[in-house]
């Protein structure tokens, strides 16, 4: 049995791409899923789904709820905006402190499991500028994370994966596809249509088109 | 109206000054608590009576599970240690993570509210040798803290205050009590009996006791 790592999955692209590359070198995976109070909580049933088709050890769907904080298009009364530039500031798609309370549940659990290595698909070239992707961010985190616990206390270190950092969109997709990824099963839109279809329109849909469309492959969603 | 300031409040002893110190001070106080599966759930209802007796803007009561990651005698089927030595490595009631996950749903709730000063009452002297007390543990997360939100992105500086951090026990009671801090509304015990007594042979029991003590002064509770 590999060694475990514990990987946070949303359900969309990058975080089910960065699992495939964990599971691609023989880890043994704990998956994280949040259930925050998303505007596109259709993501927590792709994330289901995609842990079928993965060799995932044990999927933890964690409830908590961001709307009692607010603050962003996702988890607030807020338009979420469409046709909107990207890369032009931080969109109002961003939630307060989101990546860091990920980041932590994933810290609490990875000490009780033993695991040193957590996995996040945070991407800081094809994205919308949400600070907390940052390598200089995530680069903190990891050093809180070592004086945090018990485990770090004990000598244990944390070390924090964000294979996807570097890389574009259609780097990802195909790389995503070189390691048998079903992105049928993924969900990338901030505001689909009751009936769960994409809007098209928003950060994240034309972020996954421009994507695809890179990369000369056909979304599977489209 | 004064600068707004953000304070984690458990209900015990040290957070409790640490608002009280928060509001003599002059700032306008939000006060979060945290339900979060924790044995001792009836600090909850202390912290509710003390924001009544204290000058609070607004009190919010956030309700997540840490019993979803478990690990400690506060959030597992695990027993709470009675009597035993203080101050000998990490006892079984450290919570992992605890003090991360709560301090980022503070910085979410702070970015949210534009606040930049965040008040914990951290202690590391007379206290159970938690990793996350600690004052190296408090700046790594102030600093990453300063690179995760938009509010850091566009230059404020979020702070980060633990005001009872190199005090003794007594010293935060005696700050307390000439601040008018009501202990009697307090709660300390990990393992209370059903009826709410507290067990008096916890780390926490033994502290609190310890602290009265050499302050010369009875225990409200007592």
């Amino acid at each position: 049995m590999g060694k475990k790592a514990l990987v946070l999955l949303s359900g969309g692209i990058d975080s089910t791409t960065a699992l495939a590359i964990a599971e691609s070198e023989g880890l043994q995976i704990f998956a994280l899923t949040f259930d925050y109070g998303q505007r596109h909580s259709q993501e927590i049933e792709s994330a289901r789904k995609i842990v079928e088709t993965l060799k995932v050890k044990e999927h933890q769907v964690i409830k908590i709820n961001l709307r009692e904080i607010g603050g962003s298009a996702l988890t607030d009364e807020i338009e979420v905006p469409r046709d909107q530039p990207i890369g032009k500031g931080i969109p109002i798609t961003y939630v307060p402190a989101r990546n860091t309370i990920f980041l932590s549940y994933a810290l609490g659990w990875a000490e009780v499991l033993g695991i040193n290595d957590i996995f996040i698909g945070a991407n800081a070239i094809d994205y919308s500028g949400y600070p907390d992707c940052r390598p200089e961010y995530l680069a903190a985190f990891e050093k809180m994370a070592n004086l945090a616990t018990r485990a770090a206390v004990e000598g244990k270190r944390l070390k924090l994966h964000a294979p996807l950092l570097n890389l574009t969109k259609a780097e990802i997709i195909r790389k995503g596809i070189s390691l048998g990824v079903d992105y049928s099963l993924t969900h990338s839109c901030y505001d689909p249509s009751p009936e769960g279809r994409p809007c098209g329109r928003c950060d994240s849909c034309r972020l996954r088109r421009k994507g695809f469309q890179e990369a000369g492959v056909d979304d599977p969603l489209a």
